[in-house]
């Protein structure tokens, strides 16, 4: 993998403090409109004051695990009640997660290394 | 996947606050001894003073979460000085890693959801 496809895959962020917003969950089998909700909901995100970015993956047995990070605790609020993703919460633990935990957290430091 | 199954792979938590330690991390090729470490630094964290629990999941081009949790900042600090752990640490950017970034962050409410 190039570096910059690496890259990719990692948030940018400022110097901390800032915060996380921690998404574990499990998928139920089959897309059911999941693949397309995903998407419209990053790309939404990202339009959000005081989003500063996301890293997510998945393995092989729909075990998930997506951190995206804001400004302030205002910013994710604010995100939380946006009319479209409330649909999306909404329609999640029928339609598309068998279960899923939501950790709110203060990221106080970070550090990061390149091989 | 059973309730049993799924529910395997979320940390059963405290009521917050409790720490987070966000790993995220891109494999470089190849095992190279890293499935072992892997386990071994799992195996050695769940029996540190204050540890309460892990998330872990990756996906197939590599792309990895790693969440621990922690009661305070002292057990974070303590775990990372385990001459073990301290081992791991060094080796990783050299034979494991491609790149990575570990956030530590204060999780300040928390909630979940089964279908």
């Amino acid at each position: 993998m190039s570096a910059e496809a690496c890259g990719a895959r990692f948030a940018r962020l400022p110097e901390p403090p800032y915060y996380a917003v921690i998404f574990s969950n499990q998928r139920t089998e089959g897309d059911q409109g999941y693949g397309a909700m995903a998407d419209r909901m990053v790309e939404l995100a990202a339009q959000q004051p005081g989003f500063l970015g996301v890293e997510s993956t998945r393995d092989a047995e729909g075990f998930g695990i997506t951190v995206s990070y804001w400004a302030s605790e205002e910013a994710i609020r604010a995100w939380r009640a946006h009319a479209e993703h409330q649909v999306a919460i909404e329609q999640g633990p029928r339609a598309w997660y068998a279960h899923f935990e939501t950790r709110v957290a203060k990221v106080e430091r970070a550090h990061g290394m390149s091989r």
